[in-house]
């Protein structure tokens, strides 16, 4: 088999996308690796331009046209769109372009063209606009690719975590704790750990309650739905404990007595990863039949158009997706 | 009105209470501070002979006795129990003096013979054993005291927390999300920075859903509860905002946007407070007649008796009371 390709969407065309993708294409730092973007010639080279950026944007029309080579990128354009997209600009258009990328993407990667896809950032209210009425880059990858059993899991520097739920009320949240959902995540936990090619692939999962439910004097899902989810999957040889008080459970697996948290509802995740993660975050899709990475952070249309945005969390966005191959 | 003088209660007797009192009173950095211990002279005895400290322990029968000086600690023994306390071993003996400690603190507080209370840990089960039903320090305070509206607050050296409610399920502290509620935790939010000499006081408050609810796409409480507090308290004079994400209003009040955040369950406010605190993280009861400050940490028996234990959060629990008064 052939090197893995990644492609790289590039997010809403008003937002910062264009910038930190060409940003990431010429930093010295970044190590050469084969990667495609799926959007946009043009506005790549409006924001090298606008940036200084001395970089070869060639429009290809297959990845596997694509001549791999430092300063180069090589673009799949999907440009069904006339507009110009101004910086820092809301619009149907943009939302419209920033799904057709995602979309196209996903075919490659379901046809075997690209291995994983890297995105950049999307704005859902401009998505919305356009007539796409999905919570985010996660749901629309789960719709396009038939997938039920997915998790959202965000890697920052010191830190993995992996949610039972996210964009749900928390009232909701803890409804979704169920025996089923946390065996489920407690295996794509696992496989994303393998992945990363871990041999050590030591999982905690975090309690829903204070004190992780304090004996059942806080609340009894950790008695009669994670603790057994936990023997279910300890059953299959999955090296996982718990549940663990959510207030110091992040302090052990960052001091490295674990390699991922099972956290569940979308704050016990998040709060942790931004305090530590800061411009570095990474978030992944885990279960769809391709590896997804994404940038942590919004399209910043109140920079957007300025060169100032930071192209880190989209560096460590790639970096990971290859890490995942 | 002379010098205030705190109370220092040692906490469970078998815990590491003792050790990282007399650690804190030999600690050659710690500043020359009026305050009395309620515990046992003898057990404190015993703790500085253990480490080799070299420390005058002087039993007094009212704060008022007290002379104060380097190397001196001044105990009020409350001395009804004829055990011997082995370090590390649970048992009604110890919970039951623990439990006598706080309640003589208080009556001292009530009395203004002190003016505020830091207390070591307890061990809530022995404390049960001994027959003294209650969650931990701030029930019993407040009960002791006849005090509804009261919250814990947690302090970091860079964040402070307080909290809507902490030891319940997620599911009920969904349901302690009341308009009324938020209004009185505004509001002593605002008196704390006030205590603590803040001439700026700059609250936010945390959502409770993911993205504060994301327009109620997520969850109405921020919609229905929240906000309608905020708005009080605004008119009230507070300076206060939000709701605002939980998972990024940490990180702004962190770098200086806020001076304190309202978080609305227990681990919303513990997993930043511990991930930033570590050994230095300070529990504060605000809303009682006199502040109370604790250790954030707990008897820890496995390593009582050792004298390992770390007596960093007991100083910084003993400091905190007395930039309150």
């Amino acid at each position: 088999m052939s090197e893995p390709i990644i492609g790289i969407t590039m997010g809403d065309p008003s937002g910062i996308g264009p910038e930190i993708i060409v940003k990431a294409f010429a930093d010295p730092a970044a190590p050469q690796r084969q990667s495609v973007v799926i959007g946009d010639a043009g506005l790549l080279r409006r924001s090298a331009g606008l940036l200084g950026l001395n970089l070869e944007i060639i429009e290809i029309d297959t990845p596997a046209q694509a001549r791999f080579a430092p300063h180069r990128i090589n673009v799949i354009s999907v440009s069904a769109f006339a507009a110009d997209f101004p910086s820092g600009h809301l619009s149907a258009e943009a939302g419209g372009a920033a799904f057709e990328y995602v979309r196209r993407a996903t075919e490659l990667a379901l046809d075997g063209q690209i291995q994983a896809v890297a995105t950049a950032p999307l704005n859902k209210e401009a998505m919305h606009l356009a007539g796409f009425l999905y919570p985010g880059h996660t749901e629309i990858l789960a719709e396009l690719t038939a997938t039920k059993n997915y998790a959202m899991m965000l890697v920052a520097p010191d830190l993995r975590v992996i949610h039972v739920s996210t964009h749900v009320s928390l009232m909701e949240a803890t409804q979704r704790v169920t025996r089923e959902r946390e065996l489920t995540v407690i295996r794509l936990a696992d496989d994303a750990l393998r992945r990363l090619g871990l041999s050590r692939r030591k999982i905690a999962v975090a309690g829903l309650n204070p004190h992780a439910g304090e004996n059942g004097l806080f609340g009894r899902e950790e008695i009669e739905r994670i603790a057994p989810a936990i023997n279910d999957a300890q059953q299959e040889g999955i090296d996982v404990s718990g549940p663990w008080p959510g207030d110091t459970v992040f302090m052990k697996a960052r001091r490295g007595d674990f390699d991922m948290v099972v956290v569940q509802y979308h704050d016990q995740g998040h709060i942790p990863i931004k305090l530590l993660g800061f411009d570095t975050g990474v978030n992944v899709t885990v279960g769809l039949p391709f590896f997804r990475t994404s940038v942590d952070h919004g399209t910043a249309f109140d920079i957007a158009g300025t060169g100032v945005a930071d192209h880190a969390s989209m560096e460590a966005a790639i970096a990971l997706a290859f890490a995942l191959l």
